[in-house]
């Protein structure tokens, strides 16, 4: 059986979560506690399994991968069906791509360990904090709204769930969490509400995971 | 004939031309000068292309693309040979992964508009900003060595050069400038050493190209 090690909150094990329910894969859902103990993802045993020391983690067989879009595509490729990436290539590129735009260029900044060293070495405030926070993810949401313009249908490419959707609903989860206003993407706003409304998205969502602390 | 919008020093374009180069792709090589005029990057008419404000970006007929690793893919996919990406799905798996360690955990915190933000928002010094920049490069070539051990051969994944290559060498690269030590990472130098005795990563290299300021 498949092992994740993970976050009921982590945005990145949220897609992998997403992704394993869409496919009806089983697995066993390892929690690591990103806040508990100092943050057990830094603790020696699971460096050896991810030296990033970063939530997520995929055990299938021998293989142990870290990087949640990597995982995705592996899932994509071990177990096809059904897809999360269009067949045709442009459509494709396009599902990549802007699926990275919020796992690349948005993410990342707003991870936890980025907003720690914010605070404990360069010393910014709780306002500084959330005005970094909003920041980031409203340059990136003002561009995917735009590219939503060109590619989406119900989802954010055409009518089919996509890696894309697997990044932007655990993305917004976050930026309802950060309190950043939302009337400006309305296509967004569309997408994330049709998917809600899908089975595997309720199954993946952080408040109805084993270690959610509500 | 393709187009590629990029800038000589930017990281993320410097991986797409390794890609162009090891294919045998001729582009028409198009500079979006991200420190003249506040930013080419920042005007309206590479915004059409580009809603994100950021490089590269491709054209290819009807298909306009950003995010680099979508791009790699997407030249993987239409333009296969020589591939960029294992057949054997962990191996394949793991050269996404590493790619992604590098252009997901530690380029996007040292990009040049986030330095920017640090400096005109935050207010930090050279000095912090330098430790800044140090951090995330050697929290990711630290877990990159550790799991170079498992993978690497001649390259970052085995004997063939991979994406992970494609995302490594413009790291380095990169860290060299802010005059990262590179001592801890044996493993990282000999697979960069090796890349760059290759004709494509010369080709693809910044000071090679036609817009670079030496």
């Amino acid at each position: 059986m498949l092992k994740l090690y993970g976050y009921w909150r982590s945005s990145a094990a949220y897609r992998v979560r997403i992704a394993c329910a869409i496919k009806g894969l089983k697995y066993e859902n390892i929690s690591i506690n990103l806040v508990k103990d100092g943050g057990q993802q830094h603790q020696p045993c699971y460096g050896v399994l991810n030296p990033n020391h970063l939530v997520p983690t995929l055990q299938d067989g021998d293989l142990i991968l870290n990087q949640s879009l990597a995982i995705i595509e592996y899932l994509d490729e071990a177990y096809p069906e059904p897809s999360l990436l269009p067949d045709e290539p442009t459509r494709r590129a396009r599902a990549r791509a802007l699926a990275q735009n919020l796992a690349i260029d948005c993410h990342p900044l707003n991870n936890l360990r980025v907003l720690k060293y914010l605070t404990a070495e360069l010393g910014i405030d709780e306002q500084q904090k959330r005005q970094w926070y909003h920041h980031w993810l409203k340059t990136a949401f003002g561009g995917f709204e735009l590219q939503l313009e060109q590619s989406a249908g119900l989802y954010c490419v055409g009518d089919e769930i996509t890696v894309a959707d697997l990044c932007l609903v655990p993305q917004v989860y976050n930026a309802e969490r950060f309190e950043l206003p939302m009337g400006e993407y309305p296509l967004i706003n569309g997408i994330v509400g049709r998917c809600r409304e899908l089975e595997p998205f309720a199954l993946a969502a952080p408040e109805n995971q084993p270690d959610a602390v509500i």
